[in-house]
């Protein structure tokens, strides 16, 4: 399932990217990202909600705060995480000289790291990448920043959607790196979205948080949150429409196609990634809560057993209807119905014996399980992959 | 990892057991146990907390509120799991002809089953099996039972202690079938408990719940809880002695050999099952309570990139620190320390460099994983297996 995403050329005005390498990664490959507005951007982010954290998510967190941000620094290749102090001052002295080449204050600068933990990042590295970075800034590297966030990605994830504003262009581009089912503590997701929208600290963050709970937080691929799940969208506002007010049309067209986006760079990243070989939406309907759904669709679409059966293309609804029962949700087997693709496989908690027809849907590499618990209005939706021996291999592989 | 267990002989005063094979396995294999005890039994039992149960849970959970029963029947190759109200009658159909033949009433009949979901149990072979099992019902045939209710597991499971309490030797017998990593969904955890010790309904429901929460309840293979798990106790108070009393020396002393056994068995179904080469003990202390700890150890033995660098023999720590990050539970990383064996890998929430020496006790198929979080008294202890290819391997084959 290698899939390459078109690398249409992507430009936001008011926005420069860099990719340079600086040796972190052992294969010689980018891994310093920079990404900077002329003029300061209004700055929206979210932060793993792991109580483990790496150093530039502590940093990133303090700076994000003030809601207003010049740049993003990201290395890639060490996550610096489980570091202590030692880790903090070296996002402390990458962000300072970042600042001081750029001309801005350190605290607009906000840092994020991927890759292995539990290792110092090579100071001196960095800060020769922070250098090289701050170079070669350029409004048509943005790809080159692609390459730099990511790490053991097997295709660059990015793209950009275009929006009229009263009568004015919006640009809103995305990067994302991760995850899927490579190396998921070596390759955390981080996604930066960059757009000329002119949009308030607060709408904006509104606007980010509900485009993640239809897209990254809809999501899942072994269930583990990541030290450093970082996702920052900066605005500067170039456009030049009137700012965006929460609850207009405005601001829910930009969200729209905010989240558009980043479902799109959710899917390719549960697409990539060593061993993935289905995509699977998992869509419970019927529950007596959107709780009780969420429940549901996350325990189907993190058991193993379930995740197991679509690497095998194998329509075991009883798995699927087994995992619902263990999920703490109000639920009444005899109301159950199962479908894989529009093929309904179990109805009244009892197979229908349409094993061939579901098993025929299961051969694509992308199909949806849809539950219906048959009991209320509640309902959710999940990306998920299967689980394959080559995730296995890949990630018992000696790498600490 | 193909652990033979010695088969010596197992006794039960005024128990006989049964195990023959009337054709619901298509390998031809013994399908059908049945133990049975004169006098008499009390009974304890614990049954899955799925939502989803299967038809024989629903009347064994009927039958066993009465805190007596004469006898246990189980049939296995098929779980009778989402099979609706003629699954149901099955069951019934199943002990009343048990019943009829041993000279009991139905209700002091325990049904259980464990195989496959979704499809009716042969009733016509399975009567005729209840037949030949009530037929063939001797003291000895301890092993032929333990057969009977097993499905993939790749040996045997069984064993007993003997105790004296008051001058009376008191045996306790017990077997189990599962589960392992085989294929958790077909093999479902049963286990069964003879004694001829003396004992009330109510203290011997709180040395069984005791015991399992030492024992079936600290292990975790995949995390998945299955339609069909049930423990069940019979004590017939053959020994003698006067009645076990809860809080007394003799109850405390009953209540440890049946947690030993129940764990000894406990381990060999890790150890079981296609795939796992590995059986971890994973033991979380310094939490601010044992809820707390408990989360933790489940958060991290249920990762499968934890589970997957068990695999490798990889001692990356970080995964670790990582999954107690997400557990919801208080913790500090700063006050962390991690130990595979008895190498510290962790402290202060950073590595301490020893990952030769713990990748050297990983090479082992047992070892113990200890995560102190430096902030409390609350501890606990799980045990869990590796993720391998295997596991992947087995579980996606098409068995619907």
């Amino acid at each position: 399932m290698k899939i390459r995403t078109p690398r249409a050329p992507v430009r936001v005005p008011g926005f420069m990217f860099a990719g340079v390498a600086c040796g972190i990664k052992a294969s010689g490959r980018r891994d310093v990202a920079l990404i900077a507005s002329n003029p300061p951007a209004v700055a929206a982010a979210a932060f793993t909600r792991n109580r483990v954290v790496a150093a530039p998510v502590i940093v990133a967190r303090e700076h994000a705060r003030r809601g207003r941000a010049r740049a993003i620094l990201v290395s890639s290749g060490n996550a610096n995480a489980c570091t202590g102090a030692p880790g903090i001052a070296t996002v402390r002295a990458a962000c300072a000289e970042t600042a001081r080449l750029l001309g801005v204050g350190a605290r607009e600068v906000l840092p994020c790291a991927t890759g292995k933990i539990g290792v110092q990042v090579p100071r001196a590295r960095l800060l020769a990448g922070v250098r090289a970075a701050c170079g070669a800034l350029s409004p048509s590297a943005f790809w080159r920043a692609v390459e730099g966030i990511s790490t053991t990605d097997a295709f660059l994830k990015g793209g950009s959607r275009q929006l009229d504003i009263g009568g004015r262009r919006v640009t809103i581009a995305a990067m994302a790196k991760g995850a899927g089912m490579i190396a998921p503590d070596m390759a955390t997701l981080l996604a930066f979205v960059c757009t000329d929208a002119r949009i308030g600290a607060v709408p904006l963050r509104r606007a980010l948080h509900a485009a993640l709970a239809q897209s990254f937080n809809a999501l899942t691929v072994d269930g583990d949150t990541s030290t450093n799940d970082t996702v920052i969208a900066l605005a500067n506002g170039l456009a030049g429409h009137a700012p965006l007010r929460p609850g207009s049309g405005e601001h829910r067209r930009f969200t729209a196609a905010l989240s558009e986006l980043l479902d799109e760079l959710g899917r390719l990243i549960l697409l990539d990634g060593e061993g993935a070989t289905r995509c699977v939406e998992v869509v419970v309907s019927g529950a007596r809560s959107v709780a009780d759904a969420r429940r549901v669709a996350r325990a189907i679409a993190g058991s193993l057993l379930v995740k197991a059966a679509f690497h095998g293309g194998d329509p075991n609804w009883g798995r699927s209807l087994c995992a619902a029962g263990f999920a703490r949700a109000a639920l009444d087997p005899e109301r159950c119905r199962v479908s894989i693709g529009r093929v309904p496989v179990a109805r009244g908690g009892r197979g229908c014996g349409n094993e061939t027809a579901a098993a025929r849907v299961m051969r694509d590499s992308e199909f949806r399980v849809t539950v219906d618990l048959g009991l209320g209005r509640g309902t959710a939706r999940l990306r998920t992959t299967d689980l394959s021996p080559a995730y296995v291999r890949f990630n018992s592989a000696y790498s600490t």
